[in-house]
């Protein structure tokens, strides 16, 4: 028998809850750190107008997180147009806004124009999480990134509180290749008059499984993945793991353990857990890879029905590879790195 | 009133026929020109796998086209371990498949393991497009484009008679930032033992269509754009539009008149009128845009009962921008330019 005959299929797999398939490619497999390229610089020709004394360059902030005497507190610019210096996390508009809020309330009540149009109403904001230029999740100090972390829960609930957001998605692009143009330490927050097309296909699964099942399904990938090879870490609060269907070289998801459909109401316990949780894996991440790209977001549910059977989680999805004609034409993906090696990798890489 | 509350809202636009929405960022609108840049270039440090002499870095071709004296023939490299030379068209298998023929005979008739794994069983093919190794379609020779045409329907005839084939995609990348590593003229088909995601919810959304209105809905769609401000260039056989919902800069469909569910049944008129139109939008993205990156894909239907409801086409998608975190997560899609815009730009670049 020739030794080609021996060798095994490369495997097509489906996604926990998506209609998406992805082939693992065994054949053709890479280790991680073939990944390792010299970094993509930004170059930076101006000032940077996330860095502290630049704040007159960016729009006043919506919300600061200000070092005073007395410890911390939550502001916004003075409408005088002064622009404090002395934050630690600064939220502010986005200059070119994808969503924007309604200029007149009634604007907000008839988003649908048609079926096939509506207008682009909600909100998008820039979280900048530091005042330092590179306080990236890698390296941050703990109790910066648990400031980060309250941002993200702050602007959630002041934004799904308006009456126009159906859904709010929080995400980190980090590096150039990973679409980011400004290298200051930074987030973004986009809420959307609709629940986008991917998280729906989540709800509409997950509710499906729980009609069947009573439970949700996120508890059970998470007691699976928790005692199987795609492990990555795990704490009190929160499991690390490569997902079994990953579409992406090295990607990760981060999923609490207690069952809750948003982050809203984190106690402080798990927002300190979460910076752990956030800062071993994305150390680890640099250290295995030399510092790649990637994009990270949150998902979860907004409304109240969802609350049994949703479950927010974090999808990390480092920028190794290009998608080309296949995936954008089909839906489905190729991975030159099986989830078990990259679990695998990033385990060991994890320093605790 | 202040200016900004005249300006109109960010448009939120609905695909045909996915339920899948972009912004149309008219208030960040961007012009075509705006992103011309200098190309990147794909090193290469070794022989061109692909050019003519080189034929034995590649495995033996399962289809050539001859050059012979009594024409143009159509055979394979010989069991000889021979490689002809005076090929216009060399098809050869991916070195590294990402789906691959079944070994044994009864591989093919269990792929699915369980409901979320599957063998990868099918066939990944790259096309040589010429024996020149820069005869891109923006450049080609038109009989050269048609050979290209005519080998992409032999490799869809051949592959897609295969028991364990259920689709089939042809897709082309182009540039080194839409995925491609190597430069030579080429293009690769996949074979999948599923229907892709992408191509079943557009049959499932098309057969909706169908029985509502009986009638197939990409006709009314070229009906509709044919004579509308997102028109780029019509012929006799085929129309060329920027999509209404386009997820991409200066995207554009290339789709037939003639209602059919897979280019199979081509005649000869109608690849000539193709290789004409594929030159000519192509020529017109290379000159608007500095010949930027982009992958094109066909998507077509095999199933019999597909034939009333769907309708073949090409997608092409320059490359660029990128998606990060937000449309990675949510699936959902922010554009920079407008269709209209696109459209507008490729239509005044399209030289006769």
């Amino acid at each position: 028998m020739l030794r080609v005959l021996d060798m095994p299929y490369n495997e097509l797999r489906k996604d926990y809850l998506l209609n998406r398939w992805v082939v693992i490619a065994t054949e053709r497999s890479r280790r991680p750190t073939d990944f390792a390229k010299p970094k993509a610089e930004i170059t930076q020709t101006a000032a940077c107008p996330m860095c502290v004394g630049n704040e007159h360059l960016t729009p006043p902030a919506v919300m600061l997180y200000l070092k005073e005497n007395d410890g911390i507190n939550v502001a916004q610019d003075p409408l005088t147009g002064e622009r404090p210096k002395n934050w630690l996390i600064r939220v502010i508009p986005n200059l070119y806004p994808a969503y924007s809020p309604p200029k007149q309330p009634e604007d907000s009540e008839q988003i649908f124009k048609t079926e096939f149009l509506a207008d682009a109403i909600g909100g998008h904001e820039v979280i900048v999480e530091s005042p330092n230029h590179d306080e990236d999740p890698a390296d941050a100090e703990l109790p910066q990134l648990e400031l980060v972390i309250h941002a993200y829960i702050d602007r959630l609930k002041a934004l799904s509180a308006k009456p126009y957001v159906k859904y709010v998605s929080i995400f980190r692009n980090f590096g150039k290749e990973a679409g980011t143009s400004l290298s200051h330490a930074h987030s973004q927050v986009i809420a959307t008059p609709i629940v986008p097309t991917t998280v729906q296909e989540e709800l509409d699964a997950s509710k499906s499984y729980y009609r069947e099942y009573r439970k949700c399904v996120f508890c059970d990938i998470v007691k699976q993945e928790a005692k199987g090879p795609r492990l990555i870490y795990e704490n009190a609060e929160f499991v690390v793991f490569a997902p079994y269907a990953s579409i992406n070289p090295m990607e990760f998801w981060i999923v609490p353990k207690k069952h809750s459909a948003t982050m809203i109401d984190l106690t402080g316990a798990e927002v300190e857990a979460l910076a752990e949780t956030l800062k071993l894996s994305f150390k680890a991440l640099k250290d295995l890879v030399n510092d790649p790209p990637y994009n990270y977001g949150f998902h979860l549910a907004l409304n109240q029905e969802a609350k049994d059977y949703y479950h927010w989680h974090l999808e990390v999805y480092p920028k190794l590879s290009i998608w080309a004609g296949f995936e954008l034409n089909t839906g489905t993906y190729i991975n030159t790195v099986t989830p078990e090696t990259a679990a695998e990798s990033l385990r060991n890489a994890v320093k605790l």
